[in-house]
């Protein structure tokens, strides 16, 4: 099924001869997009985002209000992208208001600095409230795409993220046809075209994380297409550090956990479609279940990355659903060295399937996901530091963790070289309540938290999870609160709820300056 | 297809020859329940609750505590349930862990008080941790049912709840068969049989709110029951008192904010299936729905209260689908003297059905619950009082929240005379995230805060929603943080983000003492 392109140059990828006329440079494309457009741009982590418009257009602001302009524009995307798209923008002041999710450090100081208005969503949210109508309108499509089929069938790149809502809802297109993307993803992508609004939805034909239901390419309506940039560039990601001695430790709490579950059968022996968030953390704990005692495990995910491919290749991991292929380049090379053996073990999805709470909740997913801070209650912060500021944003995390079967959350439990414990008194920011949070585990322990009240999971998070240099004032402080908050239930002292964290941006420290004072019998 | 029972005895409700044999009374079922035990009992509101075993156990209890026993008992229910289920046990410090939800004052008292534990949990998480084997063993199932046909197949009361899943995960099945409930509920209830547990679920085969999916009777093994018990005692649930000025603008709010929605394409003319909490808010606003401009509603729903039967009997309301009837007394007469037209009109559920996620967002349900307080961020509390004690819980609002078309929070503007603000600069407990409300709306105007940053929606909610009496204070504060606090995505002032909660513990307002000192500009 796979289609043949020549190499004679970039163009070569696009076989739709209505298309190839529209054909033109990333200064020439950019030059249609207009001052206060909304634009939604590929990409969820650099892996397909575009790499030559963005850059066109960041210049094209910037020399515009060089000359006294004020061209910015919104940017909608699948999630995080890349330096050359969010930081390239954000560097020109280019961006007014940015959803559903970011991590670039650019755009989170225009957005921390009062200059980026940013819209937080649910991932799996964010394709259902453009069709609903309740983002506005989008202008202009900016799409990678890894080659144009002769009746204008577009081969997706390595994301898929909202690709399909963004080229069905915007007024114009523009593709960029990105000819060092592997003709070989040809295939690989299931595009579900079966969503609908309601009160016309259906339900998702879909059991099994491996399940097909929809087309292998992207569809759209050729009259929009304003312009085809050829492009030739990989996508730029991070590789991995070797994981660190703490993540290790968590990876194992967390795959004796699980072996436990199987011992009492509340978990089958080949474990449950497993969701793994992004970072050193996550790849740590899939090493460790590399290593670890499952097979023929599964995976529906948001992200697939370097620690997936290990599994696939070692053939632990027997298929991987995702929305994003975010592999490291070495990791990419031995990916397309094998690429005809994955093709059938590994999906690429739009991300409102990929995390999509129906499927999630009915295929019961093991999801694992990182977070800022965590409180004695068991709830969680994803997204603020101390409070205020936006770090990346809430990402996937919430669609998982609420639908999972098992919600697990994992971090450090101190960060900042033991400034900072990352299991406070009360979090400054809650994106997952205490009614979504099953599992927390640090380096320290693994908290099981199901089916216990506030004060039992206070005593469990304290015992298992936090750090000695802070267990003792955290006892205290939950025994003062036991004293003398007027309820019981979820005692705290709000007088003293973010001390910790005022002390923080104080003096560079939660640690207490002084001995922790010892609590009286009450 | 309905049964014909006799009336010559309350045990003629028991067609059931093999269970005829188990029949005994309150006193001797309650003597086949021992300390320690998880119970599992039906009700949801005071509708279906077993209205006689509970307060036998209570006198069980009572005795033998009385010398010297410990005699407590875990509770599991669908939500609420009455002063004779709840009130009788927690009055004999009875109840050691209760679960998921609760609105008694007796038992708020026990779990503010640190002796009854307490856990806050999704209604539509309950029945899937129970078979996951989460929250631990099921020992009794108490379940109150309107008939026992001849093969033992159970007439279900008046709500559904939990019901299902206690008969067949209990080792153990008290039934009450209450001869005071309308036989002719038979038919009218749709018991969703094809639930499991992952990786064997399939898709939930329904797409309007008015679909039928399973049985109209429930089913369990006859073997297991050890008691059936005879009573005859209706449902004892408050009236509403007729909507105040401030409940009538909240609804107007809502029902103008409707009206645009359809106005510029957003909501179809009969808008989505509706659902709606409980208490006097939402009567108001189904009351001014039922005299509004939308014809054939449907309601997809937890709890029928007076309001809909109301616009069942307009015809406003053209089918309501819920896991509980629960009906004043004198709208309960009205419903059973109209019964045979509203069989097919209305439809009673299993909770985990009524609140699924996949059902709640594939329909699109527009749902309208209250809260306790907001922020000016758009977080809600649903939950806590001053952010240590547990009012009722989080019931459903959770699943409908998260998963709706349209998630609209309602509340007025102030409570206990005015020294409480509904709308906070931080609320004190998080039980819907910023990501989840899209819609806050209190008697001074609404605040549709979809697509907004938290500034936005900030100036929004201070605008739209906060009483004159605190506006400029909540400015001031927003000012300031916007000025102070280290970053300006989500500003706030950590050491004063409780002030106003401090201010009424300490004196029984959050008005401040002295006047609003004014903002300088930064």
């Amino acid at each position: 099924m796979h289609t043949t392109f020549t190499h004679a140059s970039p163009a070569d990828r696009v076989l739709c001869p209505a298309l190839r006329e529209r054909i033109m440079t990333a200064d020439q494309a950019a030059s249609l997009i207009q001052s206060g457009m909304t634009l939604g741009m590929s990409g969820f982590t650099p892996a397909g985002a575009p790499k030559a418009v963005p850059q066109a257009l960041a210049r094209r602001i910037e020399e515009q209000n060089a000359h006294g302009g004020q061209f910015r524009i919104s940017l909608w995307t699948g999630a995080s992208t890349s330096a050359e798209l969010d930081g390239a923008l954000a560097k020109v002041h280019g961006i007014e208001r940015r959803l559903p999710y970011q991590s670039d450090p650019t755009v989170r100081k225009e957005i921390n600095e009062g200059r980026m208005q940013y819209v937080d969503i649910h991932l799996s949210h964010v394709a259902q409230y453009v069709w609903f109508g309740f983002l506005g309108h989008l202008d202009v499509a900016v799409v990678e795409v890894a080659g144009i089929l002769p009746d204008g069938r577009l081969i997706p790149s390595t994301s898929v993220g909202n690709n399909k809502t963004w080229l069905e809802q915007a007024d114009k297109i523009i593709l960029e046809v990105n000819s060092a993307q592997p003709a070989a993803l040809e295939g690989m992508h299931d595009i579900y075209y079966g969503a609908a609004v309601p009160p016309l939805r259906k339900p998702i034909p879909m059991v099994h994380p491996y399940d097909r239901i929809g087309d292998p390419y992207l569809h759209c309506d050729l009259d929009k297409v304003i312009a085809v940039v050829p492009t030739q560039q990989r996508d730029r990601l991070a590789g991995f550090t070797a994981p660190d001695a703490d993540s290790q430790r968590i990876a194992q709490h967390i795959i004796d956990f699980l072996q436990h579950e199987v011992k009492v059968g509340r978990l089958p022996p080949e474990l449950l479609p497993l969701q793994s968030g992004v970072g050193n953390i996550a790849n740590a704990v899939l090493a460790g279940l590399n290593h670890g005692p499952f097979e023929q495990l599964h995976a529906y995910t948001e992200v697939l990355q370097d620690g997936m491919l290990d599994m696939l290749e070692s053939g632990k991991l027997a298929t991987a659903s995702t929305t994003s292929l975010a592999l490291s380049p070495a990791a990419m090379e031995r990916f397309l060295a094998d690429i005809d053996r994955y093709r059938s073990r590994v999906i690429l999805r739009p991300q409102e399937i990929s995390n999509h709470p129906e499927l999630i909740r009915r295929m019961g997913l093991i999801s694992m996901n990182a977070l800022i801070e965590a409180d004695m209650y068991g709830n969680v912060n994803s997204t603020h530091v101390m409070g205020s500021s936006i770090m990346n944003g809430i990402g996937g995390s919430g669609d998982f963790a609420r639908n999972a079967y098992l919600s697990i959350f994992m971090t450090p439990s101190m960060a900042k070289g033991g400034n900072i414990s990352c299991i406070v008194p009360m979090v400054s920011h809650v994106d997952h309540t205490e009614h979504d949070v099953q599992v927390i585990v640090t380096e320290q322990g693994l908290a099981d938290l199901r089916g216990l009240a506030p004060v039992q999971r206070a005593r469990r998070i304290i015992a298992q999870c936090v750090h000695p240099d802070y267990r003792a004032e955290m006892t205290d402080y939950l025994e003062r609160a036991l004293r003398d908050a007027p309820g019981k239930h979820t005692p705290h002292l709000l007088e003293e709820t973010y001390a910790w964290h005022q002390r923080y941006l104080k003096t560079g420290s939660m640690h207490a300056a002084a001995p922790v004072p010892r609590v009286r019998a009450a």
